[in-house]
């Protein structure tokens, strides 16, 4: 390509509303362009990267034994009522009425059409397994787009569903997507995660987030560094190791005024963080109307996890008690509550870390209050309910025994999920098995979000000047920068004959001639981040040579011109 | 591709609501399933088709020096209320509110994005010219979609849109894209006409549309076979050659009872429906609340063409007359109408053939009375208006004076536009010149319906038992039948060396080793459409041959065993 017939469009500084690094770079590079809030337009620069993200998840997903189909943007909302998440959707899902009234929806994911097309095509069990996938643009209407394609609402993903006729079947389905995910990433050149994830309210019976790493993301990835255990953090278990301490001191009602939260105690007390215990009190709203009030503990230093607490018997549904409630159950002010004496019908549910606590902190269910030196079964009852209830953090024991947790951060940009007979059975989606049976199919779902890619890509790859990208995703492998092409005859023949043999040895070879001083030049190419520059100037041409520098060199190297190509091919691995 | 990897589906016979062959036998050969009225989901064996088009364009389009991006699919309205269409498209234009009630459109074409795009990346006259397209999902909806992928509502369309700094650039940049168009309808193999369109109302320098002939096409192609002119029914000009005979016959008034009709007063009278003359009243709702009514005389046997009535001057909005408003203006009902002693305020325009006729047959405006041997001049003033209304039939002169007229039909698969500067005014779409003066940008527009080429392409090719695809579009060039692959070793060994070998070859091969019987297996392939086909059978493995067959042949041919990979590929032509 020629930069001459290309469209290239920087801009040396990032629009306001760009508050991250990948948001910035892919603006500045002109690789996006912003059409609306979380709508943007791939600019040729960026389109040209989420076509190699796409040619290397077709390839691998074809590969892996996956068929490719299209299925339409806009699904006619009798499906979405098959499944019930026509309602439970909310207003992420994008609804729109056709000129007779009739409800549509803009295509968030497709496991309603999938399942329908399935249901009318699979007849017996000598038809599956299969693995349906397309790479369509989607639409979830976020109540907050931002970071430009890591949260935006129309954007491109890779959706693939399996189906099986019994679970070992399924499994081995998620297990060959979860194989092609690995590789898959690995082509793409970045580091990468995979974490096991919770399975949400969908059901099923597994699930792994894929993630790349990088400080800025979202989300915390829970790993041991001495085994193979990697979960994300809601899914990922805090155990408590070791036996609860004998009792040394004597329980003490002790004067803490204003201090309504454990660092204060802590503080004022003159003692760890750790000897304290918060309480955190929910409610569960029944069917018939009543409540059922719940005391969580866990030790002052550490995060209530809200999905743990959620599988709790009974707090399948529940939400934080008011403050009208608290004093209502337990005739005293929040931050003042504890295990010992509280008054009311309350089920008191330890974590696992407080159960193995003793001389511990707590409140004493009265304002300006806290209890010292309590201890379980002296003070007050055990615990009705040890539970993990909290966040895991960096030194905790791993689940696997082998080892003690780090945290890192990441962006999740793939997600494998078994999904079981969810929506098979509410779609009656079943095959004859063997004995002529009617049985629901094991269904699977895999999901990457390829714009998603690009902006995870650069969190993790760039620098002052711009995006670095790995070769495999760059828009072009390798920038000819001649120096002066319109004035030299010498660098125009060299560069054109460098250019054509590049061509010809499968290299993405991109050719500025667009006539720019050098400055202008290489800033343009380091900030859109193509890995490998090649400069060809008189003074360097005279010698003999070429300058090479790699995007994350700090220095040019002089290359022979008679051994150019094969030094670059060298690099490029081609 | 193994068969038994791929998802094939085919039906003996189609559903009932497929009312054309493309329609029919696209369902049949599995290629596209129906999701809702005018929404298809894209099975695998069609998408293989739609990629291949898709392929063809994009190469065409690429060498043409046009440079692909991607516009949304979700379109803020405020773009389309600058350009006046967000009123003017009707209910075709899908509408949808966001969580937050703004307005969008879902794209049916990307004039105003693109537009919005140029406007703020266009600065100077030394950017342009310049060429971006997008392959997309489109969405339109249509009043009554029907024949599959020909009238759908979501389809793929290829949109290009070319910036020029003056109308002579626009006019090169369109004569690029006629080029790319050519040569991308010749790669597809189809019988196609390029033909001179009309602007329609929103104006422009010039247009044509490329049509793929069929029998079964909604258009009428007019063409000379022995020049180059073609345009659409629309655009044809119907010229009157000759001169206007003296008059021969005396003014007549004569009794036609209930023969309101030129057949039934032709019938009547005994004479040639050439010697009538047929009388249409128009009026036209001027913007003072008055009224301008017109009479419109064309030749018995003629047809009135709307869009060029609606160029005569004042007629440009205009509507058949009321028989309230032709019994006042008239004093006579409609079916007797002439220019003959026409009451009222009327403005009489005479077709060019009707100019140039003498001794003709009009109504009385008496009921049940026509005059015949009616002349220009002698019993009516000459007409205040000659002018091209009607439209061409077979025969007619050829407008560039080199032979008649044929007509045949054809499906639209492609438009060119000369769009000037109708959105860059409405948009202020501007660039500086030379003289750093700003002046708005000369535009040009390039569709291609992608999913369409196949319903056209299947139009025109078929037989009684299925889809004859053009080598450049089957979804797989080659299909290898063995005969019971799992019996016989020699049958499979032989199978598998020419599947390996084709595949080495370049050659888009499917092996059908899913185990069917002969005649279902041919049945298949026949109907898919697969260009070429060979047999691999024990028996003819003996004798050293393999059975050729393509699409068209009526009879296989013997192919020994050692040549048949040479000789598939001379049939293939790689």
């Amino acid at each position: 390509m020629r930069a001459s017939r290309f469209f290239i469009s920087t801009l040396k500084e990032a629009p306001s509303d760009a508050e991250i690094v990948s948001h910035q770079l892919m603006m500045r590079a002109g690789m996006i362009k912003r059409l609306g809030s979380g709508i943007y337009t791939y600019m040729p620069m960026g389109l040209k990267v989420i076509r190699k993200v796409e040619a290397i998840v077709r390839e691998e997903m074809n590969h892996a034994g996956a068929i490719e189909l299209l299925m339409p943007l806009v699904q006619p909302a009798e499906l979405w009522q098959e499944t019930g998440r026509w309602d439970k959707m909310g207003p992420e899902l994008l609804r729109v009425k056709d000129r007779h009234g009739r409800d549509f929806a803009i295509q968030p994911t497709s496991e309603e059409v999938i399942t329908d097309v399935v249901r009318s095509e699979i007849k017996s069990y000598r038809q599956i397994p299969l693995n349906f996938y397309h790479i369509q643009t989607k639409f979830r209407d976020e109540r907050r787009p931002r970071f430009g394609l890591m949260r935006g609402r129309e954007f491109t993903m890779k959706d693939a569903y399996s189906f099986d006729r019994d679970l070992e079947g399924m499994q081995k389905s998620y297990k060959i997507m979860f194989d092609a995910y690995t590789r898959i990433f690995t082509r793409f050149g970045l580091k990468f995660r995979a974490v096991a994830a919770d399975n949400g309210a969908i059901g099923g019976t597994g699930s792994h987030e894929f993630h790349v790493i990088a400080s800025t993301g979202e989300d915390a990835l829970v790993y041991c560094p001495t085994s193979d255990y990697a979960a994300n953090m809601e899914a990922a278990e805090a155990v408590a190791t070791g036996a609860r301490a004998a009792a040394g001191a004597a329980l003490a009602k002790t004067s803490t005024p204003k201090a309504s939260k454990c660092e204060d105690v802590a503080k004022l007390l003159g003692i760890d963080l750790k000897q304290t215990v918060k309480t955190i009190a929910l409610t569960a709203d029944k069917e018939d109307g009543s409540k059922q009030h719940f005391m969580l503990l866990l030790r002052g230093d550490h995060e209530l996890n809200e999905i743990k607490a959620s599988k709790v018997p009974g707090l399948a549904q529940n939400r934080f008690s008011t403050e009208a409630e608290i004093l209502e159950v337990y005739g005293c002010k929040p931050g003042y509550l504890g295990p010992i004496g509280a008054k009311g019908p309350v089920t008191v549910v330890a974590d696992r870390t407080v159960a193995l606590m003793s001389d511990f902190v707590t409140g004493a269910n009265e304002e300006d209050f806290h209890f010292t030196g309590a201890n379980w079964g002296r003070d007050m009852a055990e615990p009705a309910l040890v539970a993990d209830l909290r966040n895991v953090v960096e030194g905790d024991a791993s689940p696997d025994g082998k080892g003690v947790l780090a945290i890192e951060r990441g962006i999740e940009v793939g997600h494998v999920f078994q999904l079981g007979t969810a929506y098979s059975e509410s779609m009656q989606a079943t095959f004859l098995d063997e004995n002529q049976k009617p049985a629901p199919l094991q269904m699977g779902c895999y999901g990457i979000g390829i714009t998603r890619i690009l902006g995870a890509a650069i969190e993790q790859n760039f620098d002052d000047k711009g995006i670095i990208w790995p070769a495999s995703l760059a828009p072009f492998e390798l920038v000819l920068c001649p120096m002066g092409m319109d004035r030299s005859e010498l660098v125009k023949a060299e560069t054109e004959k460098l250019y054509n043999a590049a061509l010809e040895a499968g290299i993405d070879v991109i050719l500025d001639d667009r006539g720019q001083r050098p400055g202008a030049m290489f800033a343009d190419w380091e900030l859109i981040g193509v890995p490998h520059r090649v400069v060809i100037g008189e003074r360097g041409l005279k010698e003999g040579n070429l300058e090479y520098q790699g995007r994350r060199d700090t220095e040019a190297t002089a290359v022979p011109v008679a051994e150019a190509l094969a030094f670059i091919k060298g690099k490029i691995q081609k």
